[in-house]
């Protein structure tokens, strides 16, 4: 805690009263948000608990007082095996805290995601571990703010003033791109699915800005479907109007079961004709024959960091918003080779 | 509804006060469990209301007035891609009806189901869907009875007296294993891992008895560990003690996958070597080269099922247990081959 945030949680009531002029009943009824106030003392009395830092401290206090030992979690599928690792993660450490987690879906749809927030806070979580719906309005951190509610994004974020646990992918789609070229590839492809976000953007930036590095065509940038039974029938995009890659970079490990089995279609060996590289390295990475050479976006320590930064904003909410970004690292496997022994 | 369930619904507090020979006021207060009441005359009126079930519709007022339109839903664990699949069908059901869902995690273990249970139960959700974890008590229909909460069981069951949205797992163990009988094999293993519970029992059950029925080794049940990503590594089990079998079918599709991986690193080749069957049928089935031969449970279909028992315990509180069990269809893919070509 720094040492501003410690003087802040000394400030009480009778403070913020006599800074806004008013007695300590009129301070409290502001507090209590009660009716009787006139607007004018209202705002009067909020503006010296802002300056004051006081309305943090009385989110505190109500939410240790009445906590539920219950924290929101919302997610925006479940069908990628990587949301199953990262709140393994996060059950694993909210378990050890003596707390109970419930998990939400918000189908990455901003519209089914307000509904699911409204419901969490209406059953008293103490905290919300949020991987924002792609589109969620960047207005987020003052609504959360309104709501006096402890919030962390994970994965992905739409504002800078709410803690955030994440990962570099950028750097992770520059060890991709590196270890390929040092293996003599240049026509590398970047097959990628699914909504738009923060961190599909990371990814196809970091896709972009290696490439364009080693002086090699950064916009080989194709899309495939985003169901894994949909994307073998599709890896035909790979090799349209022309292109001949000798390697691919997949958005994630369900990209790449999918591709295998496209390239398995067409007759290309993995490791062998073609170079592959899948993202996240999930369990099935491991599973994969060839097995899958992945980057490690390590889902289960983004999940023990989303709920360490929760539990401290639970305690301290005075805490200026933080940012945890893990590093990656390129699992290496057996689904690429060099160039020259293709 | 039942002419009996119709006649129940008609039932009203003054009958009860009748019944229990008090007035009406006493009755009203007995509902609102008030400690005003003696033991003695709470007990003949809870008697009552029990005859003539009338708690129940008290139940159906209270849901009727307070509902929170969320539907809490209790899942073992998150690894396994038929629990996305489940939770979408339920999804589908629920966002239709207008609700929403949220879903938390027993870990498989009653202690912690215990908790969770609670929690949904303190957040005030309108009903809960529970797939019992193993070692659930079978007085968890007590339990539920006491607590005035709709709850449906789903793809396990411990008690008969709650609702229950299953599939016919016996029969899919059947149709695996004529199949499998009908290219010839003779020498089929059953490969199972997890822990243990009635859908468990169900197929171990399905295998032994098919396997009789042909007069065939029904004993060939081979535990494989939980992770798809250490299977491979022990996928040496099925060969064992001399066992050389030509066909292998699996509890579910991760227990193949994971073999899959385990007869490549063999050398054997899946429907030419060695037949292998998945059960589930979920999307990675399609995705697997060669494809898996899948014996689908419809997970979508059960959790469709669920909502749809749950919803109508909601509004008919008073309905007599009920049980839906979908049928299982053999998917035949390319994972499988007579025992002659081997």
């Amino acid at each position: 805690m720094s040492r501003q945030d410690q003087k802040r949680n000394k400030v009480t009531l009778l403070d913020v009263a006599k800074h806004a002029d008013v007695s300590r009943a009129t301070a409290s009824l502001v507090v209590r948000k009660s009716p009787l106030v006139g607007a004018e003392t209202r705002e009067r009395v909020e503006a010296a608990m802002r300056e004051l830092g006081y309305v943090y401290n009385m989110g505190a206090a109500r939410l240790r007082a009445e906590r539920s030992h219950t924290i929101g979690v919302v997610v925006p599928n479940l069908t990628n095996p990587f949301f199953a690792e990262l709140l393994g993660g996060m059950e694993a450490s909210v378990d050890a805290a003596g707390l109970v987690m419930i998990i939400a879906n918000s189908g990455d749809g901003p519209p089914r995601q307000a509904a699911v927030l409204q419901r969490l806070r209406e059953h008293g979580v103490d905290g919300i571990i949020l991987c924002p719906a792609a589109g969620t309005p960047d207005d987020l951190a003052s609504k959360v703010s309104d709501w006096k509610l402890p919030v962390v994004q994970a994965l992905r974020h739409v504002t800078d003033d709410i803690d955030y646990a994440g990962v570099d992918y950028a750097a992770g789609m520059e060890e991709a791109v590196e270890y390929l070229v040092s293996l003599g590839h240049q026509a590398i492809c970047f097959a990628v699915h699914g909504p738009v976000h923060s961190a599909y953007h990371e990814r196809v930036q970091g896709f972009r800005e290696s490439m364009k590095r080693f002086s090699l065509k950064p916009d080989l940038v194709i899309r495939v479907p985003d169901r894994v039974d949909q994307i073998a029938k599709e890896a035909d995009a790979l090799f349209a109007q022309g292109r001949v890659p000798s390697a691919v970079i997949c958005f994630n490990d369900l990209v790449a079961h999918g591709l295998a089995a496209g390239f398995y279609d067409r007759g290309l060996r993995i490791g062998r004709d073609i170079s592959l590289i899948g993202f996240d390295d999930v369990a099935d990475a491991e599973a994969m024959r060839p097995r899958l050479t992945s980057v490690s976006t390590s889902p289960s320590e983004i999940g023990h960091n989303a709920v360490a930064l929760l539990l401290e904003r639970i305690a301290q909410p005075s805490l200026p918003p933080r940012c945890w970004i893990s590093a990656t690292k390129l699992h290496i496997r057996d689904s690429c080779s060099p160039l020259s022994s293709s």
